[in-house]
């Protein structure tokens, strides 16, 4: 029987950072990374895969990670887990053994039930690069490609799709706007605007009654009875936490999301040498402490970075998910930390907000010159910082985690309204428009 | 007599922002901004009139920003304070009253005890649109030119001056390495290399004797006795506060620098309804308290959000510089929040080091990827973050903004290496290998 100190299951956004920080923090233990997949994707890169990249093997993580680090690597699935010998049973192979168990199967996609889902070239978004592949063959040879979804998978491959082809693209969203439940409704206008001139048909408002065809897709009805013609069909309406493994191994499931069932340290509430991050993992928020169903790859990997510190001695408290994203949508970048105002307002937050436009070089004729929006949102009863999105140039992605910064430590608009930034010319805006602090003071005024 | 509730002197990184503020905070105020020139200039955007701007205009701060805000413009030097009777005495113009004062007078080019340095070519950097654009059509028709100081400024220059010009440039530096006061040795060799391969000639460890010619200048000696060429010749080795109003205003200075000695309300210690802030008022470092001369545009704009919030009423306390900076060297952004290890180190700090480099895109075949280089410094008694620098793309001016918010709230390295992060492929690094997060466990380990 192999055994390793510290067994992780899962290669990709949280088992990889989580055996890292394995090794990091306790450099004398042995760790063995196991997954099912022979090569390992980058989650997020997956949309770019059918446009930007040149083939899908570069959106590869190489496995050159845990070599360096002395993670040992083991290419098979996990079919059980005996917790009273602690050893896994896996599809080929001997068992192992562990000392301690991380848990980091990730998530399967959603499928919703639409009566024909199961017809030839209607795809989910699996992490699997055959799949994937195949995926891209198809759409190279698409003339009319419907994704339903307008979240964000769905806003990017949409833009990515329509990349360099001869194609039509549509996008079916239930919700009245594409990226509803990652930003406040003027960036999802923007957003909009962006990929309706890019030629992308959006039908908002909408929901897909069935996928019509014989064996092979031809098209979508929805229920208002209009059809519109496909040859393929992705769907991209999220993902659900991978659990058959955890399930079937006696693991406490939520409720609500049915993810693993994890304390602060995550470690699992069912089995103390048991560790589970990532999608698998149940979430919290940070604002309420309430179940959270965000599922983002920086998530799974701060997660995984909290169980990894905590496997042997428990240490680090995870403070709950902030939720800092970002997307591009036909090259301009837009991002979000913490609570969109609608969020906000819908928990009963009373809120004040600080809007500003600014060019983010300055002066504003320096090259490259993008105009950059952000919005705060701010507690109204206490000043203090909920939420932040900006649409920008390639910086808003780093911005945005400097809010995720002033959100973490509770920063009020006073505080903010001081913050010190560096600025230049060539990368940022101005200090006297830095757009931070000029939302955070006109927040202030609102505030009084 | 004209009269306003507030009076700003200065109307540049410091008096726009301090005025805005107040406007803000005080919207029943009047503001009344007084400066000598005609027209503003970008302080950070002088450098690029010389290549990347098309012309010097370009680099104005447009007026629009007071009038926007019901900020009174008045054209003037300020040539006497009378603080019994609370006037102002003007060069041409009515004497103006107030009810609060901020001087925002800034800083004037330190000139060198250099003999021959009144010779005609020799330039200091005045933010004085007319000397500008003279000293620009000289530089268009210099062939060697000769830049005395190697700080951010210096470089800037250097880079800016070499663009699309046919001009042998040399760079003079006293200490070991150009942006030694700002960087850390290997992020200064590293911007030296791209100077060098530009074509720039480097002459660390070398001090100017005397600047040759008649009355114009035909070159430079330095001690060692070596003579080079120049039609021109830029002086960047710094600024001092200019104080001649505060002084004979009789406002307290520092002994050390020279500054306006304010409390960290950004009052002078003077007399409680002047404020002063931005490079004539006197620093303290956020670390230590000591005396700082750090001058930046955005810490001038930090203070004056500071003295703005709290004419009328003490609410905000200033809580010294930390110290954030960017620049760009052929391209490359260079970029510094806090101490760096040197500083940190002759401080007496025990320090712990977190390294990476990463690409600042994932996958690293994203279009527009650059290598980033991040390095961060804790102490290793309390773990506590001191300061960082990062060298790569343009993102990496946002990126030491969320340095800076660690600093700011003291974080552990351990705090850090779970930080919330948004992650993009066309916008940041990959979570996995996110440079801050895995700077900081890396520093986790150094500090056990």
């Amino acid at each position: 029987m192999k055994k390793a100190d510290v067994v992780v299951i899962g290669g990709s956004a949280a088992g990889i950072p989580a055996a890292l920080s394995c090794r990091r923090n306790y450099p004398e233990k042995s760790v063995l990374l196991a997954r099912r997949e022979k090569q390992a994707l980058i989650p997020c890169g997956i949309p770019y895969m059918f446009g930007t990249l040149k083939k899908p093997e570069e959106d590869l993580i190489p496995d050159s990670v845990l070599e360096q680090n002395g993670i040992e690597l083991v290419i098979a699935e996990v079919t059980e887990i005996d917790r009273k010998q602690k050893t896994l049973s896996v599809t080929d192979g001997e068992p192992i053994g562990y000392d301690k168990l991380v848990l980091a199967t990730g998530s399967l996609p959603a499928t919703p039930p639409i009566p024909g889902i199961e017809k030839k070239n209607v795809f989910t978004i699996k992490k699997d690069i055959a799949y994937l592949a195949d995926m891209l063959n198809v759409i190279n040879n698409t003339r009319n490609l419907v994704i339903i979804g307008g979240g964000f998978i769905g806003v990017e491959f949409a833009d990515e799709c329509k990349k360099n082809r001869d194609i039509s693209v549509a996008i079916v969203e239930m919700l009245p706007h594409c990226l509803q439940l990652t930003l406040d409704e003027e960036f999802c206008i923007e957003a909009e605007d962006i990929l309706t001139k890019k030629g992308i048909n959006l039908l908002a408002n909408k929901r897909v009654e069935s996928i019509l065809g014989n064996e092979q897709v031809t098209g979508i009805r929805l229920a208002d009875g209009q059809e519109i013609k496909a040859d393929a069909v992705i769907i991209g309406i999220g993902a659900v936490p991978n659990v058959e493994l955890a399930k079937k191994s006696g693991f406490r499931l939520a409720t609500s999301t049915g993810a693993i069932l994890v304390d602060r340290s995550m470690r699992t509430r069912t089995d103390k040498d048991v560790f589970a991050c990532g999608d698998c993992a149940v979430k919290a928020s940070f604002f309420s402490g309430e179940p959270s169903n965000i599922m983002l790859a920086s998530i799974a990997s701060a997660e995984a970075r909290t169980a990894g510190a905590n496997l042997f001695s428990v240490h680090q408290r995870y403070i709950g998910e902030i939720g800092v994203f970002s997307t591009v949508v036909g090259g301009r970048t837009f991002a979000c930390a913490g609570l969109t105002e609608k969020k906000a307002k819908d928990e009963g937050y009373n809120v004040a907000i600080g809007k500003v436009s600014v060019p983010d070089r300055h002066p504003g004729s320096m090259p490259g010159m993008t105009l950059m929006k952000m919005k705060l949102v701010f507690s109204k009863d206490n000043g203090v910082i909920l939420g932040g999105e900006i649409s920008g140039g390639p910086s808003a992605g780093e911005l945005i985690n400097a809010v995720s910064a002033c959100i973490l430590h509770r920063m009020t608009a006073t505080d903010i309204s001081v913050f010190q930034m560096g600025t230049h010319p060539a990368a940022t805006t101005s200090p006297i428009m830095y757009p931070l602090v000029n939302a955070a003071e006109l927040a202030v005024m609102a505030i009084r």
